[in-house]
């Protein structure tokens, strides 16, 4: 199979269809995601056995319990997919939103019409759910789509592609609107990432390799989404029972999410009144400390942190813990730790509050809330294609409206320049 | 003398400085253009005497007619780039702005703020009040700038940035706020547009050439102005008045201008009437015009137009018209061969406006007005940076809003997840 010649013709047909999908009106788009919502359900059980074939390569090969782990599709993970796919039909259609129509001097009236990016190409890990939500979220934003998953989930991804076309054919749309690659070679993400004439933005999902490897590769814009190592920062202010449901909230509520805390930053003032508290509380849930000097003397059998731990998204039950003097100490860290992606302060002081707001750098800042919030659904953009760490074009969660863009529209009654 | 080490340093110093501007008060930055401002009056001899320097190293290497003209700073020049940091100054800071700030079910609040990108790099060519323009949009965006202008404007750039060090200066800002690359060596071009750690995005300014080889080479996100050919579409229910009005203005106001327009096309049910009328007002102003067959059987003295002229952008006196059949003909020509920078329908019916306003894929589409509006300054942004014509970021003019980007801000009550 020649790459650069399927690839080619999968870039051109995607271009083509993104017209027709940029002028395609809401009802049609609604229409073709209830279809295939509708679809996913109705072939649940060939879907699951698609799955089965892949798990049962992924095992074959001795891939590790992890991938395994996403890679698996349970019944409830196919109804999770048809009514993620609802719920995308339900949000309101962004493209053609006009806004800010305001005269000028001239007597022209100018404003901003939202339109579709064009086409996106999405590169993603062995997560078959995936395959469903990129599709939904680019045909909503009135986008084409070329989805490229990760080739463990071959079958089961081929599967969920000849839903998709059912829904777009039964919508009157063009199949071509989402295309899943059907080849493994790796070359394919090669060309995909580089095809500047035919495809307009990348989106990859999945592990910091992945990403990175990416967005050195690529010479078409990437929305990515790199690591989060989040803090919280406890002021010498905060309400300590705000401070401590948080604290535990923001890193035990789910390990394993980008948007967990992996390091606590306490003022010195309220560090011995709270810190025993609240690792008692870790302690029992299992989790693993690992502390500054000022920390390991107010709560037992606690780590030392190194320098390594200050920048690490640990993704697992472990958190590091450093006893700061005051705000600045902790925005200096988060500067030089963080990762952009969430931080909180838990502060009942105004300016403070006002202060971390306005000068942490990172996608999504909080005051007196946990960093779990950090999400599309939360936020109430609905579905997310991901969370963007990155500040050109979409910055924190990017739903619908991160997958289009403004273009300038003019009414006039003649007007001429002079 | 070491240009990556050279390079290093300038980033370093940026990326420092960016932070120092993100946290500016608005007065501070206001202080600082008004300075620069006053400052540029008072030594409006010595810019002029630097510039005549430029001018005279130009004439002596022979190089052509056109960029010496670009070069040369005349005294009104110079009072025009004291007004544009004035005007600059009296816009509203972008920086600190919230919006949309909404109650979510879980009793957290979530908006946007708005925030710099950090450190912008410009790159131009020998027109040395991009240097003022440039500084200024930075500054008032609260951004750090790296600037690298034409060679041949070096002496007048590096006297405008010892100006632009004293307006920071005296606010209290660091003057490394602005940096002017004092090499000419084009090999720091290539370090500036690969120095991912300190540069957040690169606007090029200049010709087509100057953007492309910008773009090949930039492995940081480009904000990018290509090429404009513009159309203007007189439909069949087009008020001939208005519409000999905005295709004169449209093409002969100014020959020079990336939106000015290059292609007319006339619906054939109005094209006996108005090609007449509207090509002896063009004839009258000298400008050559190119028609296809149908145009050049209505009009004597047409020259054939080829195939290249559609996509040509002439920035001169020279006009190519088409007669089509319908709006569908209209927006497959500007489809084709249009560059999606300004494109303007002049009609009365109100569906076939709609429709070109949704369908066209330009950066500016208009209705019953010149394309010459297309500008920062029209469109109410103050100056600008430059005319997008990527989707990814920025689109059509971009003012301060496009040296901006947005974090998400959460204020709660001790909210957690559940």
């Amino acid at each position: 199979m020649d790459i650069k010649r399927y690839m080619d013709a999968v870039g051109r047909e995607a271009r083509a269809a993104s017209r027709s999908m940029a002028r395609a009106d809401t009802a049609a788009k609604n229409r073709a995601l209830e279809a295939i919502a509708a679809a996913v359900l109705r072939e649940a059980d060939r879907l699951l056995e698609a799955n089965a074939l892949d798990v049962a390569g992924a095992r074959s090969r001795d891939l590790e319990p992890a991938l395994i782990d996403r890679l698996t599709l349970s019944e409830k993970g196919v109804a999770g997919m048809s009514e993620g796919l609802l719920q995308i039909a339900s949000l309101p259609d962004p493209v053609g939103e006009i806004s800010d129509m305001k005269f000028r001097p001239s007597g022209i009236q100018v404003g901003r019409m939202r339109v579709p990016l064009g086409v996106i190409g999405i590169i993603y890990e062995a997560r078959p759910n995936v395959t469903a939500d990129a599709a939904g979220l680019c045909l909503k934003s009135g986008n084409a789509a070329i989805l490229r998953g990760g080739s463990e989930a071959l079958h089961c991804n081929q599967a969920i592609a000849a839903l998709v076309h059912e829904g777009l054919r039964l919508a009157g749309l063009p199949e071509t609107a989402v295309q899943v690659i059907s080849t493994t070679d790796r070359a394919a993400v090669g060309e995909l990432v580089t095809m500047k004439d035919y495809v307009d933005v990348i989106v990859p999902r999945g592990g910091k390799g992945l990403i990175e490897r990416i967005s050195q590769e690529a010479t078409i814009p990437v929305i990515k989404h790199l690591h989060g190592v989040c803090h919280v920062y406890i002021d010498d202010d905060a309400d300590l029972d705000k401070a401590l449901k948080i604290a535990v909230n923001a890193k035990t509520q789910r390990y394993g999410t980008c948007n967990t805390m992996e390091t606590l930053l306490v003022a010195s003032g309220v560090a011995e009144r709270i810190l025993p508290r609240l690792c008692a509380i870790y302690a029992d849930k299992g989790v693993e400390l690992r502390g500054d000097a000022a920390a390991r003397q107010m709560v037992q059998g606690m780590k030392e942190a190194t320098e390594d731990d200050w920048g690490t998204e640990y993704l697992a039950p472990i958190l590091s813990i450093r006893v700061v003097r005051d705000l600045d100490e902790a925005m200096d860290h988060i500067d030089a730790y963080g990762s952009r992606h969430t931080d909180a302060i838990v502060t009942e002081d105004y300016s403070r509050a006002r202060r971390f707001l306005r000068e942490v750098d990172s996608s999504s800042v909080m005051v007196n809330a946990s960093t779990r919030f950090a999400d599309g659904f939360e936020y109430g953009l609905g579905a997310e294609i991901g969370i963007s760490t990155d500040k050109i074009h979409a910055r924190g969660p990017v739903g619908l409206e991160g997958l289009t863009s403004q273009k300038y529209i003019v009414l006039g009654d003649g007007q001429i320049r002079t």
